[in-house]
């Protein structure tokens, strides 16, 4: 197939702790944060160093671990009950990405199923972590070759959409939105990238594009109100997005703005897919009205770098993220292939938790 | 009626020059910039220190006289001529706004019909201009009022969201959009108004944000990718934008994002409406894929103030412009009513050259 490995890696076990790409500072600078206790860890879900649900599952594991090692018992019994209070601090981070519950759940299951001393369960629980974040690589490899698979055919060379960054920054590695973009660069199939720059936190501008550039894909930066005169000029051939979480319906929350494009899509006939594994979907929920929509700071909308953007006495709405409903999107692309949401369903068994 | 008088007036004579809002250091400096010859016209008009449809075409006017005063000549063909090269430096300054060739061709017209000395036509066309000017306010507060008779009945009390500024700033007073938001707010029919922010240059955030605050308008500010969701919410119960100019069919150029706009409206079910005065209607052509969209400097989208906001490589498409189809139009309000676009044609006679 034509997988190939990204460079960019944003979460990195080496020497006993966690390293992860500085995502608030690029892409000015390319810097790394010392993870070393599951606090640190909390702080930098938080604060999103380090953001994309895929990475943000990876990170959270990652967290488990560094607080399990941290607990000062050999009662198994506190044990757990310890790690259960770890796993719900790192479970307040972020309401909406449920690979950061999955990822906390894999993680406590592991733990209550493991026989053995403490010591061990650490072990155990930490080859988990390292377990979750390789096969989060090659879970996206699998979702940009299985996107490939349903690109549209014509023409040959096509301009893909995306929305906020969905890239390896936002995974252990190598992307899900942006692992079908690579995938369809390394087979010859991709002209460029139009990367929608994504406000208020300009992911797509800052994160999106600065992948692209790393790799020497054409990418064109344009605002998120330019999509729809994009398609209208016949500029884009498909929409590819990731996910936050996918209600078992189909429905699917991702960065403010996807609704919005998906609805200008639809209005082109441009098909519009959402890449994610199978860990964001979220079977417990029949629909996207049950996924809460994080709020965040009115800052993020009113100040960019040391430029405030308007008036005193303004007031702000800021809503991270937006549910489009299943009926808008053209397929799911998990790991196991690509279906339209309604075929969802047949994936609930393959789900590990 | 309902009218008030705004306290915001972007273009005033006074002492024999143009004093004109400094619109690029608003909402943080809130300044004037004296025009004293027709260049200095033209490069406000280019660097948008007075921008927006109407308030261009009434800048223009009043380029025109001071161009007309400084022509050294008694000689009236000559004196006309200098006027004509005049026109085409104006004209060369904005490509899109309809107004900005109507009132060069107004002032024009004037000097070519007017009989007397090359003095007397000088002093015609002052007062051209501050005619321009003077019915561009009582246009507004006309289409103000027409634009709230066609708001939905229900309920009581409205929110509207509108698109980038076409407000007093964007006049010479009062607004057009914003003229029926404040005609609404007198009559009290306004609850809020929901403001897109409006990139790339950001007049939603800088200048209608600011307006509102400035009549104590409750207003709230988002991303211009957040009006779906608002909607999908059942928070918005109106659109009204302006327009920089409409085809004969009713097909309406506006800041980029308008087209956006429209469609999320549509598939919401939320009426969308163009506020603009007959000016901006260009019956010469037929439908919007004549009208010429300005494509502005890329700096626009990867610097906002001091701050860079992606990668070196990147490449941009800066269209200023959208055209919105006018079946996603539920009417255009102007000064002598609100008419589906369909009806549009019934206007032709009405417009002054």
């Amino acid at each position: 197939m034509t997988s190939t490995t990204s460079q960019v890696y944003p979460v990195i076990w080496q020497d006993d702790r966690v390293l992860l790409i500085e995502q608030n500072r690029l892409p000015n600078e390319y810097t790394f944060v010392e993870i070393k206790c599951c606090d640190d860890m909390a702080h930098a879900i938080k604060t999103m160093i380090v953001r994309g649900a895929p990475a943000i599952g990876v990170a959270a594991a990652y967290g488990m671990y560094l607080g399990a090692r941290d607990i000062q018992t050999e009662s198994r019994d506190e044990f757990l009950n310890e790690l259960e209070k770890i796993g719900k601090t790192l479970g307040q981070t972020r309401p909406t990405a449920v690979n950061l519950f999955w990822a906390i759940q894999r993680m406590l299951n592991t733990a209550r199923k493991t026989l053995g001393p403490v010591e061990y369960l650490k072990t155990v629980l930490l080859e988990t972590a390292k377990t979750i974040n390789a096969e989060d690589i090659q879970t996206c490899q699998a979702i940009g070759d299985k996107g490939l698979e349903v690109l549209p055919k014509n023409p040959e060379k096509l301009t893909l959409l995306t929305h906020c960054n969905a890239g390896a920054l936002a995974t252990a590695g190598y992307g899900t939105a942006l692992g079908v973009v690579r995938s369809a660069w390394t087979a010859g199939r991709l002209a460029r990238v139009y990367a929608d720059e994504t406000r208020p936190r300009l992911q797509g501008a800052k994160l999106t594009a600065w992948e692209c550039v790393q790799e020497g894909i054409p990418v064109t930066l344009i605002t998120d109100n330019m999509a729809a005169h994009c398609m209208q000029r016949g500029l884009i051939h498909a929409v590819v997005v990731g996910a936050d979480r996918i209600a078992a319906n189909g429905d699917t929350a991702n960065k403010i703005g996807t609704y919005s494009l998906a609805l200008v899509a639809k209005a082109h006939k441009v098909p519009f897919f959402v890449a994610a594994p199978l860990s964001t979907i979220d079977f417990s929920i029949g629909d996207g009205s049950q996924i809460p929509i994080e709020e965040r700071d009115p800052v993020e909308i009113y100040q960019v770098g040391n430029t405030r953007l308007t008036a005193e006495g303004v007031e702000f709405y800021n809503p991270a993220f937006d549910v489009t409903p299943a009926e808008l999107i053209a397929a799911i692309i998990t790991e196991y292939g690509a279906v339209v949401p309604s075929e969802l369903q047949q994936f609930q068994t393959k789900q590990v938790v």
